[in-house]
């Protein structure tokens, strides 16, 4: 059974993953980080990661920018694998997050979902073929009317996987409405659509001659993001140090069929 | 049988509206108006409409604005009736429009459809309900790569529809991608998704707390602007002075069930 | 400040529906039933309303069929307002909600969301305009990996919707792979998708030549219908005896814009 | 440049491949044969292939199961690579397919566009990741409503693929309608929507919990399926003898980036 932290036990990430584990027969938190301490749990809660003495072998991390700084020296210090699921890292972050990935297992996804991310490999296949046969490439992304970011980082991600596919000749296009002319071959139309609360739809569009092929993701709930998060925890445990992504969990996961 | 004049008739929808006519029982096509004359037609083909002796009970045009001048003064003076499906007309040409249809009937749409056009009023419908109880919305329409305008007519004539029902309080959003900021409630996102042949997709999108209701209309080819176009004129013959849309002609055959 | 009691109160919607009243400034729950009572609520909890004392002005009813019977005449003796959500409902206690809704208002639907009921009204709408015009009706549902039954309730109402508009003359076709044959003009192709937990996505398509017209609804989450329920006990409180249905709400709704 | 026979020429397809290799460089059509001649064609016309003397490098087959026979001793004696597209074959016929195969080099598949034959491939990956993690496998496709056969036979296709990647352990089922009970972890739902003029659509959906991905196929005319044999002429022009399919034209056109 691996042992896992849960830092940012009590936000909203934390408690879907804390329940998530309760079901899972491979895992269980044997102790929660976080600086709001109002919330019930069934592990011992510190306010900061420092203060924990208790034996782990992972950390699953859903807190905020300013929380990583001490969970990354922590991890580093203490040899301790992390699922690194905060985003909106600064520069500096991520070349900490390389830094201690030299010394312990570091595993960072810009989406926890199984789905996208197995989305983020097919697409590249889908795209070698389709882009030479004179295929155009859209994206559409939907999310609820509180995001306030767009598009959203996943459907960068899932451009840019297709265009590193294409050898990076792609560029992205918000916006058509500024200029009358037609659409350039060589580049990726991106619309973001706002509205109620939507969790979370990306579709890629590959439009041909005559024929259309599109791959559409969609989540229901965060508990999403939470399940790749545990399935991600399972598999870094015991890993040597490294930079992984949920690339890594899918292959693997994969293999053991 | 509705004797039709085909100003346009050898353009791509002059050619698609005759070929339908030939199938249908209750209209005939007795006179083309091209300038351009290296097509043949089963009917007589005049260069300009001001030559045209053929007696006949309405035009239906897909013609072009330069040449929708001559067009109106001919039917005004003719008391012709006249289905104007050619777009993008100057300010003066709608007012001669305007003047045209005090001295005879005139039906102008922003698209011949009957999908479109029957959603022009569901919507209003939709609206109204959904609005007040909180729904964001949203629309997003694709088209082929060669369409130098964005959002299509047609986009703006649903989003208009929609804004009209709700007072025309809301504002038209078409890159998100700028700013980093919340959505509005009065604010209606267009996105325009450009690639491949597609010939015409919309989807008005209702978006509230956990459910969404989505209206699309794809049309497969041009024939179904000019079975639009063709029912339009059967409608139009006979009738008196002034200016109709596709509304009425919806009205009238969901009348005669 | 209505006064509802909730039915059912300590099932998966009853659990809904009392928290989504917390945020409504317009309804409160006074007094919960249900026979299990492993639930801490903000209210009295009677396992049985026959022995409720608490003063109301409507009842919201998530039970099962077993419990409809005392409930129905318990609102029939005490004229109190009921909002009946249960569904498989035998005739005879269809007959009984048939007396009750003589000595008090009954309100009864086959789904409760406002999308839905918007739908299914908008639907007859569209069927008179499209049906005459050729259109084909097919209508695809999908839902989670353990309903037991196909196609869903929603989707026959909203079948049987579309067919009351056309003079009841079509049937439903369920499978198509037993036979060689073209589709009839006459029948409503009506497909049930079963997978994970998608809690409910209904889509009817109206297919023409070469033009299809998409009315799709999905809900997110079971809120959606809560948020129904509450609505429509809001609607009912007051009302005179009578049998009433969503479609009651979403007009009174309408007119008060 | 790749002289074709073109099997069938004056059918649908047999015309529509006409004129798509009009505007191709790579391929030319130096002869075509039908019973039926009542078309007028840029290239000599014979009714049986057997009176056929031209030269030629391939020859692209869209004609009918009874004409196959005739074409397949041709092509095995002259050794004469041949696009087989015709559908419908008995078992027979199939085996002679297999005979001929050994003599010349034979391409077969079940759909021939492009974009199909990608997702078969990218389905198969799909499955294998998707499947072990619990989710569910759906299918829906859309076609017009002269179509006699449900599902397509391209639905099956695709259904075969992503149960021969899951160890062919699947069953399928085409109507749930008829019994009570809970969705089978081992089945694939496959669901057949007529209606209008659809060309074709097929979407295979993995729905998980709380997780949806769809891959979405849609023709919008049967141009797609000729560029498809176009395409698979030029590559089989120069062949050794054997059985092919589209799977082996898309991947040497993705090699060739």
């Amino acid at each position: 059974m691996v042992k896992a932290i849960m830092h940012g036990c009590n936000g909203k990430m934390g408690q879907v993953i804390s329940n998530l584990v309760k079901e899972d027969d491979g895992i269980e938190i044997v102790a929660g980080i976080d600086k709001y301490t109002g919330v019930k749990n069934e592990y011992p809660v510190f306010t900061d990661i420092a203060d924990c003495d208790v034996e782990a072998d992972v950390v699953i991390d859903f807190s905020n920018a300013l929380a990583v700084d001490g969970l990354l020296s922590y991890c580093g210090e203490k040899k301790l694998p992390v699922v690194l699921c905060t985003t909106g890292l600064s520069e500096e972050q991520l070349a900490q997050v390389q830094r201690v990935s030299e010394k312990t297992a570091v595993l960072k996804s810009a989406n926890m979902s199984l789905g996208i991310n197995m989305l983020l490999k097919l697409l590249q296949d889908a795209a070698k073929i389709l882009a030479p046969a004179g295929f155009d490439i859209e994206l559409v992304e939907k999310h609820h009317n509180l995001k306030v970011d767009a598009p959203s980082g996943t459907a960068l991600a899932l451009a840019d996987s297709v265009n590193e596919a294409l050898g990076n000749a792609y560029e992205y296009v918000y916006d058509r409405s500024k200029e009358r002319k037609k659409r350039e071959k060589k580049e990726i139309g991106i619309s973001a659509v706002r509205g109620g609360t939507i969790v979370g739809e990306h579709e890629v569009i590959f439009a041909g001659a005559d024929e259309v092929i599109e791959f559409k993701h969609t989540a229901y709930s965060k508990a999403v993001f939470g399940k790749g998060a545990v399935e991600a925890a399972k598999y870094l445990a015991g890993k040597q140090a490294g930079l992984y992504d949920m690339s890594d969990v899918i292959e693997s996961s994969s293999e053991n069929q």
